[in-house]
């Protein structure tokens, strides 16, 4: 029997329906390296790219030439676009704002055929620093209300260059995802005087049947309702609502069990596309009592199809305790 | 420069990003039929589906026999199952609810090779027909509270079999997008005494530049911020909630534009993969005055990738505007 299930944020329904339950060897692998041929983010290549605004080098390296481990670059094809003004504006019944905005490249290493799931902890923390640095920088400019970090990793999510990179883009509005699990968390705020993700984390603890990982202040869990198989959550288990505030300690926690998380993935789902996404809370927003930061994780291993599309229900063949239990029990080494 | 565009109804944003433009011919091709094996839903297999709940017999013609013109028949692999009972129950913070619902298949034709594009008006009257008798019978089951029509067209779209069908879903909940397009069609209703789309239609009969097609009480028009390019909405010009009251001679109607609409997509587009959903009322709501049924289409062209899953926020290459016009300056035969 199926089971429908509530996330408890934004009160989105999910089906999980274990009849039509597959085991990880029934998804089929999408090897998401083709053939290397030039490759404008590998070293040695930096003027193909625009100037980058930052990056890890040693001392005296200088910008735009070979020697760097990471290096954060506008995209050349950016969805939004940094100049401007946003003069909104109403077209009848509709409402339309110039398209202003950042869209950022961070280039996570200079080797082609490394990944976060291979590259050392203090690689991954770097990283991960960099996203920190892009999202205070860009959080001086007013125009901006949030920032998105993300990657897309693999063609079938969405990947357009195969060379390990993530991206951020900066908005001009709250996302509508955000808008939800905002004002779904501001409920739960409103009726326990508690976080929800708060909540999740202890419950979760507690009950085990869905949490993958939980070490020096993180968790990888399975969500109670998850949209998609294998999807999982990493969340601080201390309250944070701002990314941006975490300090270098902390992100070095996260950079291991990301790697340990993507290493599990990869070894279960034989290094399958994914995309993740960090929520973190509004950029002009003082810390909140409600809303939690966390990264959510997705290979991309089902199709979504119209059902989905026309009702925002989605339809997940493996259940979250399932998916746990197989990502706790392979050995992170694959 | 890209724009942001914000849709009326349930308020998310867009990013009509003009300068990634594509133009119709940029979008490759995905055939959308493999040869032909041993089809399920071909006439004279009609045992190797489960019992057929309705189809377009000639008189005396007994079931589950050949010499239909549509068939209904429960889905072999249901999402959701039709006995039981709902059993709601708490699991500390979450909520769930055993997955029961119908989850049935419409197969359109006999024929493996037409399709809606090519099938005469009257055919596809006589699905849309088989949609509404459907959902009359699935409304008396209190249980549910919604069906969801839909359609997916080629694997890319999420067809698992490539025989012309279409599906419904009936579900307990309400899904969440249908209660987002309620919620904001109810707060634009209390500001304004109007439903959003009928001031949707008004406003694109009298712009004309969204508008695609119009006549005989229907019109078809690229949104104001549509999440995909070419995704197109085909409503009723007279307020309508419930798809289910609808009488044979407007389903006539709207068989006829659906069919032009899929000629011209097929023409300019190649055949592509698309899905189609149907938004309607919920089934125990009576007639609701800010709420009008809908039809939305939209072709599998691009990727879904970790910013749009990551924040609701689609980047869409083609203004509606230039859609529009190259749906409207296509011949309707391609």
């Amino acid at each position: 029997m199926s089971e429908l299930r509530k996330d408890p944020v934004v009160g989105r329904w999910v089906i999980v329906s274990s009849e039509r339950a597959r085991r990880p060897s029934d998804f089929a692998p999408r090897p998401v390296r083709p053939v290397l041929t030039s490759c404008v983010f590998c070293a040695g290549h930096e003027d193909k790219t625009p100037p980058e605004i930052a990056a890890g080098r040693p001392p005296g390296s200088p910008p735009n030439t070979p020697g760097w481990s990471y290096r954060v670059v506008p995209n050349k094809f950016p969805a939004l676009r940094i100049e401007g003004e946003l003069e909104p504006s109403a077209e009848g019944l509709y409402d339309r704002m110039q398209g202003i905005g950042a869209h950022e490249v961070i280039i996570e290493t200079p080797d082609h055929q490394a990944s976060l799931a291979t590259l050392p902890a203090d690689s991954v923390a770097d990283v991960l620093l960099a996203y920190r640095e892009r999202v205070l920088d860009l959080k001086k400019d007013g125009r901006f209300q949030y920032v998105l970090v993300f990657k897309n990793h693999g063609e079938a999510a969405g990947a357009s260059l195969e060379h390990p990179h993530s991206q951020l883009i900066a908005t001009p509005i709250i996302p509508i995802m955000v808008v939800e699990e905002l004002s779904g968390s501001a409920e739960h705020y409103a009726r326990h005087e508690r976080c929800v993700w708060c909540d999740v984390v202890r419950q979760e603890r507690r009950d085990q049947r869905r949490l993958i990982l939980d070490h020096d202040g993180w968790v990888a869990v399975a969500p109670f309702a998850p949209r998609f198989p294998f999807e999982t959550w990493i969340l601080p288990t201390a309250h944070r609502s701002a990314f941006e505030e975490s300090d270098v300690d902390a992100l070095r926690g996260l950079a291991g069990v990301l790697g340990d998380f993507l290493r599990r993935m990869n070894g279960l789902l034989h290094d399958p596309p994914f995309n993740f996404m960090l929520h973190t809370a509004p950029l002009q927003m003082p810390a909140l009592d409600h809303f939690h930061w966390h990264l959510e994780i997705i290979p991309t291993l089902t199709r979504v199809a119209g059902f989905e599309w026309g009702s925002g229900f989605f339809i997940n063949p493996v259940s979250p305790e399932d998916a746990a239990t197989a990502l706790r029990e392979i050995t992170a080494a694959g």
